[in-house]
């Protein structure tokens, strides 16, 4: 039997939106120029680290993708093979989509805004079908029909984003590759969730930092060999998600 | 029936071993900034055409890689399913990989240059493993063993080709897609002589320009519905083209 290969999750790096503290959810908007250049060190520190993917699964953001392409380019693996899903996509935030972080904490108050951002079971008011920044008339989700999501707090984005995990991507790495998953803050802490065996209340602390490639091996039964997996550049890590807990002031 | 999908198939822009006159081949270069440019215009001509990429094939080479990255996060596509595989890859130029077109038309003059560059089944030399610009370490084609090509003939692309076009692309065309092929001079040339039915004669006389798509509309045989596809800016391929002719001298 061959050993489980490696698993190694990139967060996207900075988007414009992020840049202007807007929240995003599904809506595809591009990297920054910083966000394009944590991806370049995000691949600089892959090949350093001697961590080469074989295949590389995305979600369907440019974010998220343009991310991978400049890390992979950077690693020079940008030859492998390339599964896209829906299911990796970011939280969609529902009605908040295009709205400004700070004047929604001021709108609704502390309590209602970090309950939307943190609570695992609590999403946001769905998104009115066409508003500007809904998804009904996108192509790339025309197969969900009315299943596409109006809005998702954390425990629908673990619902489904598993049967992708469980279909898709163990398989690669049962097949002993190293996997790399370019995706989202919450598509990640929901997938870093299932791997840690985290409860629904630890997982509302944890975040994860754009740009710094995430390691975890996996022994048989797909455990964690390091809860918490490693992250390629650990200082910049700590660094990085004591910053990203400000988020929104 | 489903009816056969749309083909597409885009050149990469000029890259930075085109810009230097370097005989390039299976070396991995990337796109020059006049490269991307053409790149970011190819995407622009699909989108503004409405001739949107279900799927994507590409070569193992990121010059082909990045142009259909680029062309496609501009045509809005990026989202879209990528195929990747070496049988799409530029013509391998043996021993004249990484040597200066110029100098190697003085050095052997006009007629072995031109042997080399335009023949059908007269490949160049083979490259010396251990070479330069070999690729024999290379982990993307380790799965090839000891049939990697040392040197290839436009007739040798063609035989590796057609596997590839007939078990991956076809079945994507039969099932309707809008097929996008970013490749080389000598890949497309290569699948263009099969779809045109040209003969091994008159295919040295046949150039592509880079960067701008040229659609196929096919019949249920596969034959194209007009003989050497549609250019979405006729005006800059037919100057492309005239342009392409006097390369290397």
């Amino acid at each position: 039997m061959t050993a489980v290969g490696t698993l190694v999750l990139l967060r996207h790096g900075e988007s414009t939106w992020n840049a202007e503290n807007l929240f995003t959810g599904w809506v595809d908007v591009p990297l920054s120029e910083k966000g394009e250049a944590e991806a370049q060190r995000g691949g600089e520190l892959l090949r350093e680290a001697d961590v080469l993917p074989d295949v590389l699964h995305t979600s369907l953001l440019r974010r998220a993708i343009t991310t991978a392409n400049i890390s992979l380019d950077a690693a020079d693996r940008h030859w492998i093979p390339v599964r896209r899903d829906w299911r990796l996509n970011e939280r969609h935030y529902g009605a908040l989509q295009g709205k400004n972080k700070k004047q929604t904490l001021e709108t609704y108050g502390e309590e209602q805004f970090m309950l939307w951002r943190r609570s695992y079971d609590t999403p946001p008011p769905e998104i009115e079908p066409g508003d500007e920044y809904s998804q009904d008339s996108d192509p790339r989700y025309a197969d969900l029909g009315t299943d596409i999501p109006r809005t998702e707090c954390l425990k629908d984005v673990v619902v489904r984003l598993l049967p992708y995990w469980e279909s898709v991507i163990v398989p690669d790495l049962r097949a002993g590759r190293t996997v790399l998953v370019a995706a989202h803050g919450n598509s990640l802490r929901a997938l870093v969730k299932h791997l840690d065996g985290i409860s629904d209340e630890d997982i509302s602390g944890l975040n994860i930092p754009t740009g710094i490639p995430l390691r975890y091996d996996l022994d048989d039964d797909l455990v964690p060999t390091v809860r918490g997996g490693t992250y390629l550049d650990p200082e910049a890590a700590e660094a990085a998600v004591a910053s990203v807990a400000k988020q929104g002031r």
